[in-house]
């Protein structure tokens, strides 16, 4: 059986047809839908002689034993925000289960290593506010502690959620072990934004995962009347913080390809006849390089105390988050350029500014390497997010010669 | 009886004693403290041989009849905000009934012309919103629609809250022919901002009350992923409405002594990892000049739909509300400056940032003026307001050369 990007296509639309409204993809881990899901995929494997079992993490792995135990993992996952897109997380799955089917032709049954698709558990964090909890259980990340006090939206903590789902949350880091043999993992993904429509290429090799710096800023000045007091009296602790605004854009230029975001801002007293007596802003820096990241931070912090310094005002800043840059393995890299190269001509390579699984992967010493596909609009999370189906295809094809690259890699190593 | 304004400040203090607490004055208007306030000044009034009646807006007047019928009138308001300072509104009553006392001895209870001071109900707008009550009723200026809809925190409507102190709604205008007989109007009144402290004076002339623009303005761009989304290609709402933070300074600058305030800034979807779609700030901008506040706001206009431009995003205006400048009587100005000079040497003339009661008499015609003394910190509307003892007795002093200069201009039209 020859690889067969478009029956991939075809299995997109059923899963999108089975699994979305009109507002788009509900595949949100721990419902009633995501589990519909689940037993659709697995339904679609039973023609194929893979073994498959669900970890201690709720994460579905699909096997084909090949000669040797050292494998090849290739990820994805079944789950999406509520009114998702079609393709994020689903793409990766299905163009696993592709490439199963053509090694499984190509070596009659055995492959020289083995191959394995994951469906990770709960990617997005829609439900709980965290994500990533398959694969960091997996990987040894998670915080127990953290994850076991989480609650959704109707109170419901993730223990008793996962219990549900027959998982044992005390027990979640002993799916690490299905890393044990793991050689390598790859990742295909709709690439979320705009890098590769804006450069009009199909496909793009990614470098990691961007590290990532959160904080919220808080400017303290003093309330005083809008009409009696003179602006050379104020200290106005909305004008510092807006000045932070084209700062981060400044700091994001040096800086290369890092990015920053004021998300939000919120004033006190907030009303129409006074000055601002205080204004919180939320910063969201990242980085594919650590130290670029660090002097982003630094520029950001220097930027907010001489914008408080000109205006009278104080400064706190708070830690909100922060995670590492994960890059990924230069040698895949390549692989994965090589094999965007020989499918259409030209590759982009580019960092990803989305946390994915590939990252905790990446994290726990397992060579990695993702590969983008365009998304048209740059758009994600949304049921507008889409792919050319032309494309899709391509990626299927990439993506499968990446496989053949890494396991001929493999037999290297 | 000489003129004692040490009498004054002891009343004051009174006053504060009586009807404020730990967190400052309590006499918000319509309450039962307000009304013991009121008492308490009745009964103050009661050694005058003055006539005292309330008005059918819930204005209290205390009239010594003179030669004349023509009236100067010294007007206050004994109400206060929550939680407010001890001298905002009372200082003006309780000056005026010194004054009273100065004007009856030394005319032997026949002054030339007829001298009224008058109690103002509801100047603060503390508890349904909307300031000037008493004043914009008996000038003919209140919105009867838009007054009678008014609720409190606990949804009392303002037509019910006058009814439980005597005050039938829908004949407040009726005290309009409080007005027939003025032929000037005068107010004392604490600066509640630093200009007088910067300069180190304790009188100032107020020239008349700043007209106010009041808007909120929405720029609208693209929510988008913080992490994925190349700082070139964002329409950021929050950038755009940051920039006027600094623009409005510069606005202000241009105009000479006007003041522009953005109060409050919200933003949606208001979370750390999505570049901001829609930013709302609100612009308060005030100016003693109409030509010159109304360049101001168009400035802030031009300057927002740059702003906008830049960015790529949409920026929308909704007016809040306006009010036109009131300038006050050039020639009782210059009184004004001469009764400070005489009092402590030198006078600074400024306009009024905040409203007062004082720009509704002025724009029902009548020749009208007010004082300002010093205030310590610049401050208002808290417990901490404050002015030296020193500076309120030669507020008292010069407020009283004021009203016997006033009665001499009346002779004279």
């Amino acid at each position: 059986m020859d690889l067969d990007p478009q029956r991939t296509i075809a299995e997109l639309k059923q899963l999108r047809e089975l699994t979305g409204d009109e507002n788009g993809a509900q595949r949100v881990a721990f419902t009633d839908t995501w589990a519909k899901a689940r037993a659709w995929y697995r339904d679609l494997l039973k023609n194929l002689p893979v073994e498959i079992h669900t970890d201690e993490a709720g994460n579905v792995w699909a096997t084909l034993r090949g000669v040797s135990d050292k494998a090849l993992i290739i990820g994805g996952h079944i789950d999406s925000v509520p009114n998702g897109g079609w393709l994020d997380g689903c793409l990766n799955v299905l163009s696993g289960v592709e490439i199963l089917r053509r090694i499984h032709d190509e070596h009659r049954g055995k492959p020289p290593f083995t191959i394995r698709v994951v469906d990770w558990a709960d990617e997005e964090g829609a439900r709980f506010g965290k994500s990533l909890f398959g694969s960091s259980a997996c990987s040894g990340n998670l915080d127990m502690n953290e994850a076991r006090g989480l609650r959704d939206k109707d109170g419901i903590a993730l223990p008793e959620a996962l219990a549900a789902h027959g998982i044992d949350f005390e027990n979640v880091k002993a799916s690490g072990k299905e890393l044990v043999n793991a050689a390598a993992y790859i990742e295909l993904h709709i690439e979320q934004g705009p890098v590769l429509l804006d450069r009009d290429l199909p496909l793009g090799a990614v470098l990691g995962t961007f590290g990532v710096e959160r904080h919220a800023i808080t400017f303290h000045g003093q309330a005083a009347h809008s009409g009696s007091t003179p602006m050379n009296r104020r200290r106005d602790a909305f004008l510092a913080a807006a000045k932070m605004s084209e700062a981060i854009y400044q700091i994001s230029e040096r800086s290369g390809e890092g990015v920053c975001t004021i998300g939000s801002c919120t004033t006190k007293p907030g009303i129409v006849t006074s000055v601002v007596e205080e204004c919180r802003i939320t910063l969201d820096q990242r980085h594919l390089d650590p130290t670029k990241l660090a002097t982003m931070l630094l520029e950001a912090r220097e930027a907010s105390e001489r914008f408080a310094n000109e205006g009278s005002v104080s400064v706190t800043w708070e830690r909100i988050w922060q995670i590492a840059p994960r890059p990924f393995d230069k040698e895949l890299i390549d692989l994965c350029d090589d094999a965007i190269r020989e499918t259409c001509g030209v590759c982009h390579r580019l960092p990803s500014g989305p946390l994915h699984d590939a990252a905790e992967v990446a994290a726990a010493g397992i060579p990695t390497v993702m590969m983008f596909v365009q998304s048209l609009h740059g758009i994600s999370h949304n049921k507008i997010e889409d792919t050319k189906e032309e494309h899709l295809a391509q990626s299927v094809v990439a993506f499968d010669k990446l496989a053949e690259k890494v396991m001929g890699w493999i037999a290297r190593h």
